[in-house]
């Protein structure tokens, strides 16, 4: 049987056409994203008509959008690890299968809060500006080695960056009420949030869910001059909270790659110690490769290609 | 005995007095350099005068020096690793012990060296500069899983740089004329320099000396789109084919800490691809604190304290 599947994400293919390259060899019509960005919902309907498959971002998937979708769909393979957007039960009723492609990020994303830490520690954002406005400006930075590091959620990105920060000379604090000590085979300390907050140098959020994590009182029990990294999710963090702690000098500098709102223009933006990044901790070629060529192999096993 | 030591680097004890604090616990009396800035000629003459010792920094210490601060003058304790401001020679007629720190700067430049990279690859500076700008510009990065990264230079800040960037995946090739293939145990390939120019895409120079390796004819064997890296001395690279290079986009981007002429203010600064820090790859409290240490520790044997 022919299939059409239609393509959610605006840069599926753009890096490297292999992806596409597995969908056309296995015999599939493509429908090209028409806007060159996030679908709405009204889109996304209109883009669905005919497709028994979608290659899937984050464009709302609801029950109204499913079933308009209904029966043709039977697929839905979404290119990343959040699924948020994906109505789970109404699928389950239309009969259509959802995946996605959970290890694809974790590479990509541990090396980017690496690097996001170095960066900030060794000051070569101000240095580097310093030095092309013709100013040889040189500041002290910090190293990793004997630096401790609290990682805030210890799944398989929180557990990748430790092992890089690791090779470095950093100490590990570990916070994660799903991880017993015994577990922790690398020489990692498990704390709780409040002995974390007391004695990191450096915190790195890495948990899953929406629920505010670090508000004004913990803080207010923060030791001065922290580091805070956050690859995760905006709302783990609590923005004036943030802000206040910036302005008191307890945080000293902060790296954001997922914001409170997308596209961001909020506060962090007047503070040049807050290092911001417009959520590309996956962007990467290697790793939009991985997470396409997966996200293309989970769709044709659903569609039984 | 009691004795004097003059203090050479006008930054000597400024993050943590740890160091200082052990010259006095030895009952040496400190006197301190009076410039805040690095000494000429005349000045560290005068200021070595009724010294039996020199913390020593980068200014001269040739035959006219030492001649001058003879015979009361017993002991230089270099902070650093480079020595190429001490006449050797004369050092030996007048009886005056020379010491340095070579394994202070190790971590601290492998450190720096992995950050710039990162930054570079994960396009930080650009993100960060256009989201503080109010745009959210999202831009491919390239990951370390897989580069191949030719290091021109495997003492042990090449050897360290290696290991850090072989925990992200990186591929390494290895350039050094003083090295045996039989040697290399971590997966590292050996090869000439010319292989090792066609293959790379990335080139981390780690070379001593001062005579230029990488020149017109070098650039143009490059694979295009290369990144250049380099943490040792600007000589080792020829500058004007350098911006050509980047020109014409052989060399992508690049990184440069130890520069031609310093302070520096030349060509590179034109170019958002250079990521430019004015000599501060040694310059984290970890490691100045490491080396100052063990500059103390040298001084007070070679002074019999």
């Amino acid at each position: 049987m022919k299939y059409t599947v239609a393509i959610g994400p605006s840069s599926f293919a753009e890096e490297d056409v292999a992806p596409r390259c597995l969908l056309e060899a296995a015999g599939i019509t493509i429908k090209d994203n028409p806007f060159g960005r996030r679908l709405v919902e009204s889109e996304i309907m209109n883009h669905l008509q005919g497709c028994e498959g979608l290659i899937a971002g984050l464009e709302p998937l609801n029950r109204t959008v499913l079933a308009a979708a209904s029966p043709r769909l039977k697929a839905i393979a979404r290119v990343g690890i959040g699924v948020a957007n994906v109505d789970f039960k109404a699928a389950a009723e239309f009969n259509v299968k959802v995946s996605s492609t959970p290890e694809g990020p974790i590479e990509a994303v541990a090396e980017m809060t690496v690097a996001a830490l170095l960066a900030l520690n060794r000051r070569l954002i101000p240095a580097n500006e310093a030095l092309h406005q013709g100013k040889w400006k040189k500041e002290i930075g910090l190293g990793l080695p004997g630096a401790r590091v609290l990682l805030i959620g210890y799944g398989r990105i929180g557990r990748r960056t430790g092992a890089l920060l690791k090779a470095f000379g950093a100490q590990l604090l570990v916070c994660d009420p799903f991880i017993e000590a015994e577990s922790l085979k690398h020489g990692e300390r498990l704390v709780s949030l409040e002995e974390g907050l007391v004695e990191a140098d450096v915190i790195s959020i890495h948990a899953a869910g929406e629920n505010c994590i670090l508000g004004a009182e913990e803080f207010a029990k923060m030791k001065p001059g922290v580091t805070l990294l956050n690859s995760a999710r905006g709302n783990l963090v609590e923005e004036q909270a943030l802000v206040k702690a910036l302005e008191d000098g307890i945080v000293r500098q902060v790296w954001f790659d997922a914001l409170w709102k997308e596209p961001y223009t909020g506060l962090l933006t007047k503070y040049p110690q807050a290092l911001l990044t417009p959520h590309i901790a996956t962007y990467t070629k290697q790793c939009r490769l991985d997470m396409e060529t997966a996200a293309v192999r989970n769709l044709l096993r659903d569609l039984g290609c």
